[in-house]
């Protein structure tokens, strides 16, 4: 079953190697972990349903205190503190789960009859306080778009596939893949995320470089609204006006509830492999990943580590051994002390996987990369949706794991990084505690590229200091983030934990566009309030 | 110099060949030309400027006749009707040419101040409709961003390069040729059309293939607008909240004046070439290239002629004995009446295109593609540019020549096609005067294609009754894209011609946020009024 107060099933855990923790022991001392409330305990605080009875809808709405429980919070660590300290302050009114789009229709009907809050909810799974309610005097109904699951018709033809906007990540390539059709789209929340929030938060997959972001997988949907229902027909390209495609992506249940959603699907590939390259260093690895985008080097999928990351990665990995000899060959090779672990995709027909892999490992080699072959992308590949659960493994330790991540130009890439692990790296310094940080690049433009920063931190002794520690360094590194021409994300969203930082990205008159679309669409501020726009 | 009434540089023309005007001739007639209008006689006509003096702006304003005619009217059939005939009805109040972007401030001040309509003015090239003034009882300025024409900046590092916004196509390429640099962004206005233009209009060029379409090579930019200036940071890509780039692109003057633009370059390639493949049909040639495009073949550029489109190319090409040769060469290996001309281009690194070309001949191979070489495909770059011309020398002959297009999906090309090319076929008939009709795919997706579509029709005798006979042709043809599926302008824009067709596939809902944001940003409407939205 679905772990109720963290990630994924509680079926299923990861352990962290013995050498992982003392890793991080050595680097940030050895955690205490703090005490899980029960599931019990909270929903015994949950109070009351303020919602209106409506015989419209009260078949659709459960306002049972397990189920209020389980949708009102995402996976950012706020989130997660608040679920496993059992004070979590604010629950839904109830949470509907709508089967049709007359269903959801009849939920908006009912907020506008009713004045009362919507939120839509996907997968759950939002780092950035997307489903979160929000007091602001009136009832709140999270409106899960569970039910509507399905593929509902695919065309070979012109490979476009419609999906019910509730239909996690297996569910949509396990139904595409019975046709011989993916559409890969692979973000780490793969597991429990959906399609609909993927279009709502502008996800990004870690295949996204031969499939594109979701912004290039949208081509139309339905979006039921409280002006009524807009369908966005599907159509390759356009230059008849602004897209309105592009103002549903990252709308963040602003505008309305999506309720299913088109996308452009491609035949399963021939062939798919990952391969590992190590550099000697950061200048030469960055470098080589620049070039291999900006050469158009049709690559399924890029990864480059610093020298940290790939430190820590080596020493999580387990496999002492190995890992000591995988060292002791690349130190001959000249990737030592500040080698960096660059891993990339190569996937389509067998034809196009040889010239991009001889490519690929042509351009590497000028830049000193020492080639290690499939064995370690195949580990990455295997693990790339389960990393999750480690934060579960870290938190039974005492630790507390958490990310951020940005995108900039190039020519900015080194600067951001290192303000952003520096604020990271010394945020909790009056504390007298150390702070473990490391990154990766992950998703590349010609232009620029991703940055993912991971920081471990040893948790407080009580929840309520572990929350403000948190608070320190998510929000100081936010604000390096957006001074210093990053965007507040690459692939998260908005949610309400960003959107305080938003407008120095999008100005004064961006925000004003934002604004002016949300009041057309919802002039009452029913759906989803406080997010994206704070 | 510029030609007032007509395409491109009065220096420069060219000819159809004789074999040509016969094939014409022998479809639908003889033609008989109008007789065309002189300039002075046109600028006798101009009534006197309605502008407002004010000092802020008396020295960026030009109020002379001349300067007035010739931007007038774009590039539409209708424009080149009433400057042909001289009766072009309306002229703008006057011209503006900023040179910077406190002049355009200045002009939007003035604008503001004295209840002034402003037209944003970039090549003139419009082929919808985009600069002409309307008459609404207020002075019109049209601002031309023509001074604004330099390479800003460039960032070698990001691949960025930043130019004002009147900057021309060859100015674009000259000026990133210097540095090793290219935009790749050429649409068939190319020698005209400005990089502002292409941006408030979402053009396309013929390799968007390979470089993508203005969308995907637009990174940010500067736009002054009534409530001041929305500056637009490059940023690779980013998940905080609507994109505000997609709401300028295609915003065809309605929200403010684009004066600087950021723009994705890449490095000059190793090598182009271009590649000329003949079908035995269209079934097979249509396959073909969605093969080839679904299956990731990495080519630049892709034209799909159908069978009428390549017997009027073959015929009008001129060199009657060497295209003879051709068809016979052709004709033995299958490829005989009902032939159809793919013409594709490889460009990249010499073992990206080795690779490429291999995996397009294969394919092409395996529907009966003939394969010619490169002539035919050298013949084509060497005239991209240059087909405008054409229109004159038919013009002489008393023939006017149009084009349609539109976007769908692979699904609906054929019917789409059949649909558009069979209206127009028969849009005459009850004048007994017949249409040469012939269409080609330009522009590839995995979802599917654009459809350009061409017809020739004789002039009447005089120039309301052509005037009559377009508009029938151009409305009804316009009305059976959009009720199939097809969007009203792939590559063209909205401008005034198309307004009329647009809620069909935006949705009242779609209307209803565009003009949420013109609104936004142009509360009283000053900004290229029935443009876009009518």
């Amino acid at each position: 079953m679905r772990r109720w107060n963290g990630w994924g099933d509680d079926q299923f855990s990861l352990d962290l190697p013995e050498q992982g923790g003392d890793f991080l022991s050595a680097r940030i001392g050895g955690g205490t972990a703090l005490p899980d409330a029960a599931l019990d305990h909270v929903c015994a605080q949950v109070p009351e349903s303020r919602l209106p009875v409506d015989p419209l809808v009260t078949d659709l709405i459960d306002k049972s205190p397990e189920v209020r429980v389980r949708h009102a919070r995402g996976q950012s660590l706020a989130d997660w503190l608040a679920l496993r300290s059992g004070d979590i302050g604010l629950f839904p009114d109830g949470v509907a789960l709508p089967q049709t789009n007359t269903d959801v229709r009849a939920l908006l009907q009912y907020a506008r009859d009713h004045d009362v809050h919507l939120i839509p909810y996907g997968g759950g799974t939002s780092v950035a306080g997307h489903i979160n309610p929000v007091e602001q005097g009136k009832p709140v109904l999270t409106v899960s778009l569970a039910q509507m699951k399905r593929l509902l018709d695919i065309d070979r033809q012109s490979q476009i596939a419609t999906f019910g906007a509730g239909t996690p990540g297996p569910l949509v390539e396990s139904q595409l893949r019975a046709h011989g059709y993916t559409l890969g789209h692979f973000p780490q929340s793969f597991e429990l995320s959906t399609i609909g929030g993927w279009v709502a938060s502008r996800s990004s997959g870690q295949q996204s470089l031969r499939y594109g972001r979701i912004e290039q997988l949208f081509a139309g949907g339905r979006i039921e609204t409280l002006q009524g229902t807009l369908d966005i027909p599907t159509i390759p390209a356009s230059s008849a006006g602004p897209d309105i495609r592009e103002m549903i992506l990252g709308s963040e249940g602003r505008l309305g509830l999506i309720t299913e959603v088109n996308v452009r699907i491609s035949k399963l590939p021939e062939q798919e492999s990952f391969h590992v390259v190590f550099f000697p260093d950061w200048e030469q690895a960055r470098t080589a990943a620049r070039k291999l985008v900006q050469n158009r080097v049709a690559l399924s999928m890029l990864r480059l580590s610093n020298p940290i990351e790939t430190e820590t990665q080596l020493a999580l990995a387990g496999h002492p051994r190995l890992i000591g000899l995988l060292e002791r060959f690349l130190s001959l090779r000249g990737a030592d002390t500040g080698k960096c672990m660059m891993t990339f995709g190569v996937t389509g027909s067998k034809a196009q996987c040889r010239a991009t892999l001889a490519e690929a490992r042509k351009l590497c080699g000028r830049y000193q990369g020492v080639y290690t072959g499939t064995r370690l992308g195949a580990k990455w590949a295997e693990k790339r949706f389960t990393m999750p659960y480690l934060r579960e493994a870290l938190w039974q330790m005492g630790y507390a794991v958490d990310t951020l991540e940005t995108a900039t130009d190039w020519d900015n890439v080194d600067n951001l990084m290192g303000k952003m692990e520096s604020c990271l790296r010394n945020g909790l310094a009056d504390k007298n505690e150390s702070t473990h940080v490391f990154t990766h690049l992950s998703h590349f433009y010609g232009q620029g590229c991703s940055i993912y920063t991971t920081y471990v931190f040893r948790v407080a002794d009580n929840y309520q200091e572990t929350l403000v520690r948190w608070q320190h360094l998510k929000n100081t590194t936010s604000e390096v983030i957006v001074r210093n021409r990053g965007t507040i994300s690459h692939q998260h969203g908005v949610g309400k934990d960003h959107a305080p930082f938003l407008s120095v990205e999008k100005g004064q008159l961006g925000m004003q566009a934002i604004t002016a679309l949300t009041q057309s669409f919802d002039p009452s501020g029913l759906l989803n309030p406080k997010t994206l726009l704070d």
